[in-house]
């Protein structure tokens, strides 16, 4: 059973618009479709699948569900089987169902939030085009220079059930994790792909969305990304500029107009290997602060409190 | 089946201990172990495997094998099964054989240079270390700043048949081709695991090498590797930095004191997907030359003639 | 005498809008005005004065004059004796005569181009405003995101003439220079102010002009500019970017479309000092494509060839 | 009457070797020479002159004079007039009370810190040499990549008072300034060169020294000095990389071991002009949070609390 990566986040707002301005034009995504239900689907620049971002009307902010991609039609039977086995129920969503993505296997996490599986997205190329490309997009792009949906973090009340289901289960890989003295699980990140995370998981209430991280193609990138989000004045982190010491990725969060997390971020590793087979990096408690913001040594309250 | 990564190159030097120089105070390699045949094995800062470089005593310079990672022991067998029903013979390889590695799968690609599969790889960490790292090494660390060793370009007289052989036999996708107005492929770029090449086929000689890959975290670092060149005189790419149209990154190539050649580059992107699924970006043949070389729009005459 | 920095040049174009084109949307200047007689004034972001460049319609392409900045009304007369007494003829320009800057003092180089020397500009501000201003100015400004005008480049039959002149006259000072094994001049670059060239003599013929460099604040900026070269096709040096030896600076060169060459380049050294106090660099002949283009090692023949 | 610019900084410190170490192995200076009365002297890469940094043993830390340059050896005593009409007393000092440079005038400001105004030092050349130089000094020197000592900034109870001594005594232009709604002057920002400022005046008690600031080549040169300042442990501010709303610049703030603040900084904007002839950019206090660290809009209660 092979989850091959994370692939969009389906997110409530409760302006619709509003929500579609602050991506397009802040975080520097294109829209690339809506449907009758009032959704809104986006895509970064660097991505050939239909989206990496689902807005979905709401009352209130907080992630719908999260999709992963899987590399076979097949194994969405063979994730099903092994999901019902470990006793969560799951729910069949039928092709057609959202926009350009194939039939799906939707189920919730031990934390509460939902996980949708599928194998097809249509394809809308990458933003330079499909055939004899430049490497550069137009140099006009409102919004940061995303190139891709990267990874997710979400909160739970005990970590260390989503972390057992989803490498048991699911065959993640956990890539470095956080430990309290008992030696129990704090924070988790946890790949199913190439880099360090594809979806990590943090303290706080189950059920409820950290954010969101667009990758960028360098730091200077996440530079120019503060610029604009203090140009813009988009409510961000306090930090200006930091950089975290788990991934050791140069970084900004803020919000978009309901409330949710977003990330511009810089410089993931690589973590490639057999599920179970690469030993993670371990941070004990104590150095959680430096972990989480390598140059601060802190972390300012609201960064964990705050969830939708 | 499913080959996950590139992991290493096994290259032939003529002069071992000017070899070992090169790559760990120019290229920026830490040397990991050596055996009794001479062979010299080196890994880069963010790697946790045991190398991504073998470098063996020889008359000749070249590739000797390339060792590519499957995710799951019994994949070897199912590709032992899968090459010799394609016609093509293996070699079983024992656990020792190599430091550092289990057992593997040899088998010679159609253009004639050497395959290995492997599960198994011995940890040594990453530079940084395993518990509460600092995000960054040592400053004072000679070489370049690579993180990783990316990817390899090999050459073929017919790079379609290695083409054909990657895609259905080992399940690589095709991320990138350059096709000639008949429509057969000059250049092909295929992915095992999620950026946009693991192997490349470039026009040339069967069984020779043309170049491997070191990623570096930024554009700034590829700079810096080029000052570093120009300062102990390492020869190069006659183009200063330049950047690739295909896979868009900022790039400079030069060579070990056998001449072998090895690349500096940062900023391929993601291509993530099932095998055989995502479409490739085509390059008709005429805009080779602006996808080989972006700013200069030309093709050194030395660049495909000169391989080892 | 006090000659304290370069301030404008004014070219002449063939098609006046199609180089205010060039210079807004590529060059990345600002339109401040226009007069009667068809010329049109622009200047850089992080200038306060009212241009540093005029276009003057006229039928070959070519430097116009060179407006250089003194630090007291008193020393224009100072100059004008200066300049007399060596031999060289003098023309007070009235205020008024070109928009924005007041009276002027004209004179030929000994190698035939005008210097118009001026004390005072109208002020514009810098383009962020001169009030609690932010410190970048709107991401979406098209064109390179040049900082200034900083130097420009004429050619000369005897460069060594030039530097007498520029020494001993207008209290230049030599900050580098190329000799020739006899010790003849080939090239030479001085400063009036703080960094190191406000004015550079190549060989070449008299009366023309080799180009006019604007600043940029980083090399990223550079590279970000070659890649916007690149998207709208501006004919370019065929060295993507590149690196002199000589002040050291990332460079990039291309043309207007009358064919007068500009460069976006990042990072000359300062070099205060006392006029005539402190001393040059010096580079032989032997090393002059190295300190040229110190990434290639060579100099395109276009290069000193093609002036306007 | 020309200062030219802002030369060095004679600083007091309780552990000369321990200071050394940090100038030479975390702000990147070289050692250039050493005095009988145990002071040490130290220059940056990009900077002839024989230094840029005294080090003077000393029972507490703080400023023991600032030099700037004259660009006439003529205009010490016109200086010295000034000053004394001013009410100020002058002290001559002979060449050789410090090494390598010339003869000097000495008074203190009214703010009570000492200035040195001199012409002649001696010339140790760039990093690189001067003769066919390559661009980039070795690689591998220890400490920050400074390219020179840029600027100060002391502390006054009365900027103003210090203003306008430095305007109409000593022919330096203000830049920026910071006006309480009285429009008394809360700080102020001089230049005496072509970059936005040599000297800079804060609020705090007299005869204190706030920082002194070494240029860097680029923000990511910047970023760099932040992670060696955490690999080394360096105290430093709680704002990881930062950028300030005056002079935009970005900037981290550091102490050496005797307490001195130091800065790394990177991208003031030219400012040359006639004394007292560029308007000036005002900030109203209510904006000076956002003009002193433009990402976080907040400035620690430390920054002026804490002098030497």
């Amino acid at each position: 059973m092979a989850v091959s990566r994370f692939s969009y986040a389906s997110m409530n707002v409760m302006d619709v618009e509003a929500a579609v301005r602050h991506y397009i034009h802040v975080v520097g995504l294109r829209e690339t479709d809506r449907d009758s239900d009032g959704r809104v689907y986006l895509q970064a620049a660097d991505t050939q699948d239909h989206h990496c971002l689902i807005l979905n009307p709401a009352k209130t902010a907080g992630v719908e569900h999260l999709g992963f991609k899987v590399n076979d039609p097949a194994d969405l039977d063979e994730a099903a089987a092994a999901v019902t086995a470990y006793g969560i129920a799951v729910t069949r969503v039928p092709a057609g169902a959202l926009k350009g993505q194939g039939e799906g296997l939707r189920f919730a996490l031990p934390s509460g939030q939902d996980m949708l599986l599928y194998y097809h997205a249509d394809k809308v190329g990458y933003l330079t085009g499909m055939e004899n490309p430049n490497p550069v997009s137009a140099h006009s792009t409102p919004g940061g220079r995303v190139t891709h949906l990267d990874h997710t973090l979400i909160s739970a009340q005990n970590p260390q059930d989503d972390v057992k289901f989803l490498t048991e289960v699911l065959d993640f890989s956990l890539t470095e994790k956080v430990v309290d003295p008992a030696g129990n699980t704090l924070a988790a990140f946890l790949t199913c792909g190439h880099t360090m995370h594809d979806l990590a998981i943090g303290p706080g209430p189950d059920k409820h969305f950290h954010h969101m991280a667009f990758g960028m193609d360098s730091r200077t990138e996440v530079i120019h990304g503060v610029d604009l989000l203090k140009e813009k004045a988009v409510p961000a982190l306090e930090y200006g500029i930091t950089r975290h010491g788990i991934a050791g990725v140069t970084t900004i969060y803020f919000h978009d107009p309901s409330g949710n997390r977003n990330e511009f971020y810089n410089g993931a590793y690589l973590a490639p290997g057999a599920p179970g087979w690469v030993p993670p990096i371990v941070w004990q408690a104590e150095h959680f602060p430096r972990g989480a913001f390598y140059y601060e040594n802190a972390v300012p309250e609201a960064f964990f409190a705050e969830v939708t």
